[in-house]
């Protein structure tokens, strides 16, 4: 794409470098801010040079955070007992959006996946073993994805954990809700097969 | 979306005034932030506040220049007989992105709309005149949309300059390259029989 601007043709090229937008979205994005007030170019690039330079780790957690600690390790009204295993801050928020849970994080960072080069020692799991010896919770849940490598994971951590005297669980695997029986993969449906809930 | 950091929220939100964002995917885009290197998120905060803040408009066609004259108006092998009139900038991106056209842009800034009161003193249709006047180009080019608005437009234009001995032509109007008759609609579909090219 020719541009005539090597202002724009340079905005261009910094936005296309995001993850799924291209030349021609981002072209329309500059257009967009072209039109707008200067002052929301200016609070939108602020916004992303504090969030990238002011960010920090929960030291307690590892859940992304403004201070020390983050918003849900300092919340008083948590539930302090459980602690949610999660393999990153995209997957707590989706936890923390179905607002069915009010207990504690531990965010691990990723996944054990020998085929990436990622082993235990890369993982928050010493950190998350430490915790449950001092903080001693009573449940863990470990809410990992349906994977090989969320599985691998979630074996690891209940083989660390085996000592302590706390309640290990994972996420229910199953059909998903308004899921149709007859496009469900053999897999899940074997699986929910297995673990059939009783009505009656 | 409850999130656990107000430097995310606040960038979040930031990232989801653009169009066709929302917040799912600001959050995204965020967390991609994260990951890179804080060079980048400030390189393209840069960009975009130099944008914003350096970006001129062509004295001479009102297309998007970094100096007062734009690259197209400045460059010396184009051919200075033909104006090319367009609705706005990202028209004429279109237009070079053929590489079809060698001559040069006339932006107007819009196209009439009565319903949208938007009227002929509001766009750059006087300056165009002008322009025929002083330039004394050979061929006018009236690349407008095949809408109600830009075919008013068209031939608003064309009747102000009647008075110059100017040829002014308009895009072609016809099937889409690689379209299929079946699905054509039948306004396209009749003018494209109406303007029938002779083959032999």
């Amino acid at each position: 794409m020719q541009l005539p601007s090597k202002l724009i043709e340079n905005a261009v090229n910094e936005i296309a470098k995001l993850p799924s937008i291209g030349k021609k979205t981002a072209l329309r994005l500059v257009i967009h801010l072209l039109k707008q007030d200067e002052n929301y170019t200016q609070s939108l690039s602020e916004a992303l040079v504090k969030l990238r330079q002011e960010i920090k780790y929960c030291k307690k957690c590892y859940n992304i955070a403004d201070e020390d600690l983050c918003q849900i390790c300092l919340a008083k009204n948590r539930d302090q007992d459980i602690i949610c295993v999660v393999e990153s801050f995209k997957d707590l928020i989706a936890i923390e959006n179905t607002g069915q849970y009010r207990g504690l994080y531990h965010v691990l960072g990723g996944l054990i996946a020998p085929i990436e080069n990622i082993s235990p020692e890369q993982l928050r799991i010493k950190e998350l073993v430490q915790r449950v010896e001092h903080e001693k919770p009573k449940e863990i849940i470990l809410a990992l994805s349906a994977s090989m490598e969320g599985d691998t994971t979630a074996f690891y951590i209940s083989k660390k954990l085996t000592n302590f005297d706390v309640k290990i669980s994972s996420l229910a695997r199953g059909l998903p809700i308004g899921g149709e029986l007859e496009y469900a993969d053999e897999i899940t449906l074997g699986r929910s097969l297995m673990t059939r809930v009783r009505v009656k």
